[in-house]
């Protein structure tokens, strides 16, 4: 697929210094021709890093120009340094196009506890401002220079018939490959679009989207203390603000996008050789599923098995027991790919051998559990886990 | 240290092939000479075992004259073909001592979804009940009974003068090297005593020291269809109820002996190379306290931090920020075996290679988090996360 800024914006990605030893990039820039709308929603963690205090503080606005990004150093943790690093940034990299430093949010993903490397920040900056373009390459080394772990960028686009002739475009850049919880996590994402949106709409918009998406995935539970996803609005597709229907096909438009980006993340999970999407439905309350799924989407006994090929569907009915929600387990149906392993408190005798290669031989790996309480349901998606997760992890800074 | 039963009690483990392809012993009995009062606490999971059910109808009693143990199969999530046959196992068990099905628990850990073997279940309760003895390879022998993927057996015994020149003895048994989370999880724990207590006395010791040890455990927070803890009292050591001081002091050997068992499942946990001990103080109220010690220790990104050796404070600083409990981040203070690494919300100069020597050279890494928002705190047990933990579960039934 090809991929295109929408209308109105210019990114760059280029490479400056606060990742060591490396040539990855590390710092992007994504900029509006003039003032945007923006939306943001952010960790709910009580740890959290100075840039989402910036951001939360001036979301939603419609005076937004721009967002400056950067790897490798997540800026949390830091104190009041912290925060006058994070002034810092937006204020130079506004400058660079003219603008004011309110007029900028900022995104920072990395370590933890250490202070940003400002002289390094401050040429990255300037060299991102001079290569600013709106052609593909820019928008992918934008995608890139948010990367930490990820193996892959992260990119998703639909163009929606808002009606009239008219088209809207919606662009997402995302990264995220660990400490994933529900409730975001070390998960940065950034929605472009050319449509024109009251403030109320584009918070409301990307808020419903990002609880159906970034909220619906883990890689192992750990709520980061710098998730943020961002929509900036330019509104160079039309004069007139989206409504009614133009809205509800635009923000199904966002959803997708969101969804998209949301499940390429546990699909890169550290070390990951699956992707889990766990269906949950009969529930009484959307909530309900909700626990429900992520207790089964965190739990490591069921992340090993589905690692070993292992239809142990014991482990993921336990898992749906121990979430807190009110059900009567006699009722419960559970299929691994298809194949019915569960219902009325009993296993179901199954071909165990052509369940376990179907796991082997794909992907992506689908559990359904139906409960008989209700008519609520929820899809949520995690991966497995593997011993390179652990090696990845116990050596991530030493 | 020598173990022994205390005054009233013989033991039994052997092996009657519940356990396939192994020597290993799978079944075991715990028998009371004469009516003893008993207590239990039980797994939270909704989808809980046959044998759970059973115990759970005949607890607090004071009519239990004995306990039979079976490995390798859990008996859980086999509908009433599972009840039948624990309602077998018991009066199997209690016929071989001239006891009632109602005098007798059960209690199985292993495989979910299988159908109990009742021939060498049946086979392995008269090879027990012919060695029944009250020495101390017979109650090693019922601790080893119980074991699953346990290295180790587990036992600990105290001794608690109750004043007026008497003494009462403690002896406990337990198993558990994974799925354990907080609220019990695949872990079986019988208390052993011959002091004399009420009922009512026997489960609210019970229930009370399970709240500070088998509850405040982990080794990756998957609660069990199966977890049991039994208190058997024999009352053969007096002719008097223990009340007012010396059941206090009784209650303290109870809590001792169920906290050194406890630490035991995590220090032997799958794969494990690190007891990891956290201790919170300073929250409102003991469950704030519990909320962010279990989040902490449920985090795969610390417990694969202390697998490296890496003293990584931000992924404990924001495992404790998604507990969901309200705190002032700039009040915390975290110390990682006795060294203070965070305080004010900003990190401190310390000496990296010194802590990450001293968790590298230790059994035992000690976290400590202290929040200023009052006077409650709890100790909770976790161990590390391994390759090897992957390993065993990935492969665990193929």
């Amino acid at each position: 697929m090809e991929f295109s800024l929408p209308a109105g914006f210019s990114a760059a990605g280029v490479h400056c210094g606060v990742k060591k030893g490396t040539t990855k990039l590390d710092l992007s820039m994504i900029v509006a021709d003039s003032a945007c709308v923006a939306g943001g929603v952010y960790t709910q963690n009580r740890v959290f890093a100075a840039p989402v205090g910036w951001d939360r503080a001036r979301t939603p606005s419609s005076q937004i120009r721009g967002v400056v990004v950067n790897s490798g150093n997540a800026n949390a943790c830091t104190g009041s340094q912290g925060e006058q690093d994070v002034a810092d940034m937006a204020r130079i990299a506004a400058a660079s196009v003219g603008a004011d430093a309110d007029e900028f949010l900022v995104l920072s993903t990395g370590v933890i506890g250490e202070l940003m490397p400002m002289n390094v920040i401050s040429q990255g900056i300037a060299a991102a401002a001079d290569v600013l373009g709106n052609d593909e390459t820019s928008l992918i080394n934008a995608a890139k220079g948010m990367m930490t772990t990820d193996n892959h960028h992260k990119l998703a686009q639909v163009t929606v018939d808002v009606g009239g002739g008219r088209t809207v475009q919606i662009t997402g850049l995302a990264k995220g490959a660990a400490m994933i919880g529900p409730n975001m996590a070390t998960m940065l994402g950034v929605i472009l679009t050319d449509a024109k949106l009251s403030e109320n709409d584009a918070q409301s918009v990307l808020s419903s989207a990002v609880a159906d998406s970034f909220n619906c995935i883990s890689v192992e539970g750990h709520t980061s203390t710098n998730d943020t996803v961002l929509l900036l609005a330019s509104g160079n597709a039309s004069t007139q603000l989206l409504q009614g229907a133009q809205l509800a096909a635009f923000a199904e438009g966002v959803r997708q996008v969101c969804i998209e980006l949301a499940k390429s993340i546990p699909n890169d999970g550290e070390g990951a050789t699956h992707l889990i999407e766990i269906r949950i439905q009969g529930l009484a309350c959307r909530e309900d599923a909700y626990l429900i799924a992520k207790s089964v989407a965190d739990s490591a006994l069921v992340k090993t098995a589905i690692h070993g090929a292992d239809p142990n569907w014991g482990r993921i009915v336990s898992a749906a027991g121990y979430a807190d929600v009110e059900f009567d387990p006699q009722a419960v149906r559970l299929f691994l790919n298809g194949t019915l392993l569960y219902e009325q408190g009993t296993p179901v005798v199954f071909d165990e051998v052509s369940v376990s290669d179907s796991i082997r031989n794909q992907r992506v790996t689908e559990i359904d559990l139906e409960f008989g309480e209700g008519e609520a349901g929820i899809t949520f998606w995690t991966c497995d886990m593997t011993a390179e997760y652990i090696r990845l992890n116990a050596d991530y800074r030493t």
